[in-house]
């Protein structure tokens, strides 16, 4: 373990959107958005898969606006593909075929209101399990203090996000380069703990899950819940999300 | 353990008081009000020696009127007494001396502003460690679907008020009278199961725990820990707070 540095980095849990304006770090900081099921694990299934970029939008105008511009677009409410959408937004969608090069309009009930809440942030970043070693690295190589932000459902805590943000600030903390005073980072590390020797069997309980199961949409749950299949690192910067991990290493697929 | 109910009661945990517009539960409820350092621990210890009845406020220019009319008042700000009122918030205030068969105003910065926002409720129970026992079974009776409502820090999440929510839901589950479909239910109760076997060592890591620290008013934290040091079941109805323990029971100290 590193040596304790004389100006630690905060990191901060925000458990749901609605607590975003009661953060106290305020400035030099990114925000790493949650929303494992789904928004986040498909936007990095997405990058995992060659997608260019992707372009959030927070209202189902703005996707039918953008679908009638020629855009791909993936929309979906409470869980369930919306008719003038290409895609649904499960991580299952995207198809290296379907996506590969192109540009994507991504659409939810949760994430994508979450980056409008989360814009004063320098970066946002999409955190899932599916790219934690990634993100864990590229944040540690940032320099900055750091806010993540739980998308929940419907402005509600939501454990699945919680589970992943004590995964991340526990690999974060690990470094000694990291601070925290926040009773909700203390409380997520120790969920995760709960969690982490069987993710799925305690997700079991968790209220969306629930939710994914009546409408026959649980296929990808086993999928989000994989860490570190991917290692794209995916950030939203000047109203576009593109992948971090890419630029800077030119790695070539 | 009882059988399963056909028709069993709700359980809710919220957060902290901004998430409370977002609760599920509308109709037929009672609301828990949790605000373990300091406002409920204080409501009960203050009823446990004697006082008649407590009237909150929710401003200081409420409980400053109220002085003036010639009530006792207690009131104070960030952890500090104010000068204009008779006691701080503290439990350790409310001798059986200074307050035995009177009428206390009660203002503090989280707990009587939570009461506002759960005004909808029929009723607002005060929950604390000092009253677990006789607080759940005096729930058990009341017949009603339970909302466990977290003052939490200035709007933020707190440990101490959210493992007291995981220790009431968790007795109350254990009666089989009860189900929950709500994600911070769960949170708690997990969270509860790590801090049971030494609560004053887990609570250690709570922020606001370091802020009364800091205030040199850290001495009633083993007070508001200590479980079933009293009896009482402090309730809100009708603009003020009295004892249904008391007034059921026909008990005479």
């Amino acid at each position: 373990m590193d040596k304790k540095q004389e100006n630690p980095r905060c990191i901060e849990v925000c458990l749901t959107p609605k607590l975003f304006t009661e953060i106290q770090t305020r400035n030099n900081y990114i925000v790493v958005l949650v929303d494992i099921l789904r928004a986040t694990t498909s936007i990095c299934a997405a990058f995992e898969n060659g997608v260019k970029s992707i372009l959030p939008v927070a209202t189902l105008e703005e996707a039918k606006a953008m679908k009638v511009k020629g855009f791909l677009v993936a929309s979906e409410q409470d869980g369930r593909k919306l008719d003038f959408a290409d895609f649904g937004n499960s991580a299952f969608n995207f198809s290296r075929e379907a996506i590969g090069g192109k540009t994507l309009v991504y659409c939810t009930t949760n994430g994508t209101r979450a980056i409008e809440i989360a814009k004063k942030a320098e970066k946002i970043a999409m955190g899932a399990f599916i790219n934690l070693t990634a993100l864990t690295r590229w944040l540690i190589n940032e320099d900055k203090n750091i806010v993540i932000l739980c998308s929940g459902w419907k402005n509600k805590f939501c454990l699945e996000d919680t589970i992943f943000a004590g995964a991340l600030a526990d690999r974060l903390m690990e470094t000694s380069q990291f601070e925290t005073y926040c009773d909700s980072t203390a409380a997520a590390i120790d969920l995760w703990h709960i969690a982490s020797p069987d993710i799925l069997g305690y997700i079991e309980k968790a209220a969306h899950r629930h939710r994914l199961k009546k409408l026959g949409l649980d296929d990808v749950i086993p999928y989000s819940f994989r860490i570190d299949s991917t290692q794209v690192v995916p950030v939203f910067m000047n109203g576009e999300i593109s992948d971090e991990q890419f630029k800077n290493k030119k790695y070539i697929r």
